[in-house]
């Protein structure tokens, strides 16, 4: 047995999950994500940034270092290595480097940061296994089902938004910060989501009485997202594929629990 | 073949959505109305209508005149032309065109922009049709199917709004800016529905007292339209015609439960 | 056929409200009632008072009297004329009209505008009545049945409250507006229902962090009450008495459609 | 018999919840725990503290002996004391009470006031009994298997947080509030649980337009969380005893639908 292990091996613990050495080197990875993301949010504190600038550079080159490796790692054991580049991780693996070596070219480094925080999108890889699978991939059909009912809900919410900016634009007026219509209607989001900043706030008796009626009208329309949602997930729940139902030959009987050994109707063996 | 269709043809691609000729005069038109809302947002922005005064006032009038014709069109095509005229769209469609042309006559033109607004309306039209109108329909019947819950929850809402409106009204004063039993009810509201701008705020220990209570009470009951929404959306999923109805031949029963051996009115074998 | 209708007659009108008469005198009491409120409320107005200070004191006097007038029918018609005075809305109905009275003796009357509010509270006996009778009932009884559940909820809450509202008067302290337990737990509960005035923000990393997990908690936690009022609805909505299931005297099938007329399981007629 | 109680009669006192002396033992020391918590709420208040601070340090105090003859009890009827002392309960017991004793040698005795609010987690081993435990523990289990889903939500939502925050951060910069990714994000949490203190609110067009996207955004998802409880609270709520399930006198089985005929499991007849 040689000290490295084979390239086949490699392939294994890098890209398979299912061993102890492939799930050290998954957090292991993991681990390193996280850190590299809480040293760039760290680094942003100006007072932190003041103290320790020269860690933090240290830091952020070590990982870059690290990500490296690992991203010429999985390019050399990936057998199309084409098709890892352009793929939607290779183009994250790619975008979590990347930026440190462009800002020793860059003089305004600063929107780098937004790059380097897309370096969590690659945790997404890591958790895309396990039990998690399962139930998100229940969320997500529970999302997709109810997609042209919260497309009508979020077409609804829209034009509630536009119609009321453009009253209170007309009602208000740029004296109580209602400057324009596209002001106005981010003031009707902030308002019907129930966000509510209070930093533009309808100050004429008939603002405030439109203002308490839209709120009244989001109050009331939240129920609608949450009920589809959970009618969905309530009805999906019955019926997905594990909890999958069995039919009875003899009686016809459908629907039938998937642990029945006997069906519940005519008691014919299933 | 000549080069204009004839008044058969055109009354098909304006009034069905059936064919590519029909589909694409939709679409069209879809845009058309989208662009004129965003020019009318984009023209009551300060900054912008200084600079592109010119553009935005030569684009109101070439969306205002191809919504005239289409305005002409419709009511040359229409066989009850009075009847068109005077239908909820027939008046939507006319508000679209009106508000230009009066800029004409008036001198203070910023109420028309809510009418402009309203030209989003002629969308409804357009979206009134394909897989939207069923999911539209099951949310349209959920809603007035629990209607009489909402109303008593409103009314519930509306006294606890008038109460503590009061209540606060007496225990704060003017002095903290509940300076009417009006103001202290746009109050109520802000607090109850959550969304808390913090324009007028308790000042008093007994006022916050007060106002924690009605925010407790606001957070309980914000579940109550909830659950009528999403009860009334379940129990209505169930007669979906895809989670597995039986049909009775005999009796041409509909909505039969999945696991029926006989139809339940007329006592058949399924 | 004298001018005036009987006493039984009269009692009639005044407590039924089954004909044409009574429901005609249930609708101008209702009306009454909300036009003596909206001017309670108008009268509070600081400019609306200074100007029509002399027609509100009429009115206000108009629907006294009126009352006055109603109260005493109710007294000379019920048969148990000190079981009204101090039942519920016998009290309900004395305090519609006490104020305006005492209003002569008393120097300070600001405190009677909540005693005027109350009057709201007589709509509800003649909304006792018709189709909102059962909806009420219904989301009462789910109201009931969660009691429990309610319970534990709030008593976490309050818990959740009384621990970050502490450890905030630690962290962040007077300085930041944080002046006692009090106000800290004014605070918390501003921020885990979401109302989020922003009268008291924290100003320290720790305290915004701290408010941040709240906030995060307060989130997923207004799921819970919700949880438990739409489980107990749709619950609920099933067993309800008029939905009345059927049972199967031959094969013993529960749970039958109400309107089922033969057993979906053995087609014996029920 | 003798004034005092047996050590016997003292343990089912003081552990036991089933007779009228222990119920009145329990309720005295709810009370107990209550009063002290509100004492110590009211003793934060500055200007209570300016005028009780000798009625307050008497009372503090007395609840502290009393806690200390409590816990002395405690440990002498305990059979396994050190079972007692490092066990759940016996910690909140010891720190309920250590406070006070170590505020005579301490010079800063500000912190000990948030060990003081810990002692209200002693109310739970009180509640620990009776109807709620039932409840509790349904709530509990709904929670325990949705417990994945939300993990999913939870990392959904911090992913979300984090790249908006970083996103606002650049769009805004410090010159909005927006002085650090870490405030950025604090910043997200705010808008995206619909909190919205408005300490810090986006000032230019783009930071708005993001901040509207957001707020939707989080408005739609809110939706997930209550429909993940609720389906599991629906779900668990049809397997409780008294929704009329069946028992197999052959096999034993438990929760057999109402509506069977034959055990699912073994095949005989119900």
């Amino acid at each position: 047995m040689s000290l490295f292990p084979s390239k086949e091996r490699l392939a294994h613990i890098v890209f398979e999950h299912s061993d102890k050495a492939s799930r050290r080197f998954d957090i292991t990875v993991l681990w390193l994500i996280l850190l590299s993301v809480l040293v760039a949010i760290l680094d942003s504190e100006p007072w932190l940034h003041e103290r320790y600038k020269r860690e933090f550079y240290f830091l952020e080159w070590a990982f870059t270092i690290l990500f490296t490796i690992e991203y010429i790692l999985r390019l050399y054991l990936s057998s199309r290595k084409l098709g890892y580049i352009f793929s939607f991780y290779g183009m994250v693996d790619l975008l979590a480097i990347l930026p440190t070596y462009l800002s020793i070219f860059l003089a305004n480094t600063q929107f780098l940061v937004v790059i380097r925080a897309l370096r969590l999108l690659r945790v997404v890889r890591i958790l895309k296994l396990g039990r998690y699978v399962k139930e998100a991939e229940i969320l997500k059909s529970a999302l997709r089902k109810s997609r042209a009912k919260i497309q009508i809900f979020i077409g609804t919410v829209l034009t509630i938004v536009l119609i009321t900016g453009t009253l209170m634009f007309i009602v208000e007026g740029p004296d109580s910060g209602f400057t324009s219509i596209g002001v106005s209607m981010y003031w009707a989001i902030v308002t019907l989501t129930t966000v509510g900043y209070g930093d533009i706030t309808p100050i004429t008796p008939i603002g405030k009485f439109l203002a308490a009626v839209i709120m009244l009208l989001g109050y009331a329309i939240i129920a609608v997202p949450t009920g589809i949602i959970t009618s969905e997930l309530t009805t999906s729940s019955k019926y997905t594929p594990d909890s999958g139902t069995k039919v009875c030959k003899t009686c016809k009987s459908r629907h039938l629990d998937a642990d029945a050994n006997y069906c519940k109707y005519c008691g014919e063996r299933l």
